[in-house]
């Protein structure tokens, strides 16, 4: 028997609009449990064009520096080609939605200082998807 | 029999120079339908320095906008070290060139308004190879 | 039996602190011809906040460039809410520390230009920690 597998695990939330952050690094270890994987790879995907996803540290007075830093990087209020959401559309492409993380020994390798965050980068509140994919070995 | 495997797909195409948009998203999913290849990951690279792979939306507009965000985050004239092309190296460094797509039920789930382009930055025409890789299960 | 495997390797390097290349592509290859695998994906991660891996040339002069490119788009004496080390937080959030490299025929298809660096962002001489999963077909 082949002991490789792909587990796959969508996860729905709402969000307020720009810029919310939400941490997932605690679903994510919960989706390889919940797999029963050991060794390989967590691919987490946001199918969004406006939406990003982050390892940094989930500090408040970071994310309130990194939410400055988004709003420096693609002003709001800007002359745009792309109607009302550029500057999301904008951020969410410098960023991009796609990470790739290490599973070891069953858990999810994060440093110390590092979380996984969806990023809200549109202007109005939004329902969300992000897909979970745990690869590898289950022995 | 392992129901496990990795189907490599080389693609060539010309660009004409900075900066030009190919849509890769179809080519993609010809890729995974080629391989018969039912749940897993696509890995997209460019083995290029100065190319981007971008996941965002196709739209006229939209694409103006990041041209002129590229523009803005790494000027063309400058007083750069490297010779001749640094703002398009500087861009491909910040853009990178390698992204991750879940492939489930045998498509690539791109989300209702993402796309997958590449983006040359280089200064001139050139011959580009992007590598797709299917990499999970048949069955 | 399964040809499919996932080989681990954990490297370990000292930093002298912002800003520092450490360039892994040899590290890469040897991780892969160590593994003896054949075709798939070399996923590289570094469990830290305040580190990057780049895909890039490695010219000293664009090297310059690219120092000189960090400190443009998140200097370091800015008003920031995190203290002491805040901007080398954003770069790390804006270049982030995980790449995906695909390996074929035994080798990690680099471009002829490309190579695979990590980034010291932190202020300080720092050990760091670079993770390299090999993913794929020993046959």
């Amino acid at each position: 028997m082949c002991p490789f597998k792909v587990v796959n695990t969508n996860i729905n939330f709402s969000t307020k609009g720009e810029i919310e952050f939400v941490d997932l690094s605690n679903t994510v270890q919960e989706a390889v449990a919940a797999a029963n994987m050991k060794t390989g790879i967590v691919h987490v995907f946001a199918p969004h064009a406006t939406g990003i996803l982050l390892l940094t540290e989930n500090d408040d007075a970071l994310l309130n520096d990194i939410k400055v830093f988004l709003e420096e990087l693609a002003p709001r209020h800007k002359n745009y080609s792309h109607p009302s959401n550029a500057h999301a559309h904008l951020r969410s492409a410098l960023f991009q939605p796609d990470r790739t993380l290490p599973l070891i020994n069953g858990n999810v390798e994060f440093g110390t200082w590092q979380s996984l965050l969806f990023v809200e980068t549109d202007v109005y509140p939004r329902k969300r998807t992000v897909i979970i994919q745990v690869i590898g070995e289950t022995e």
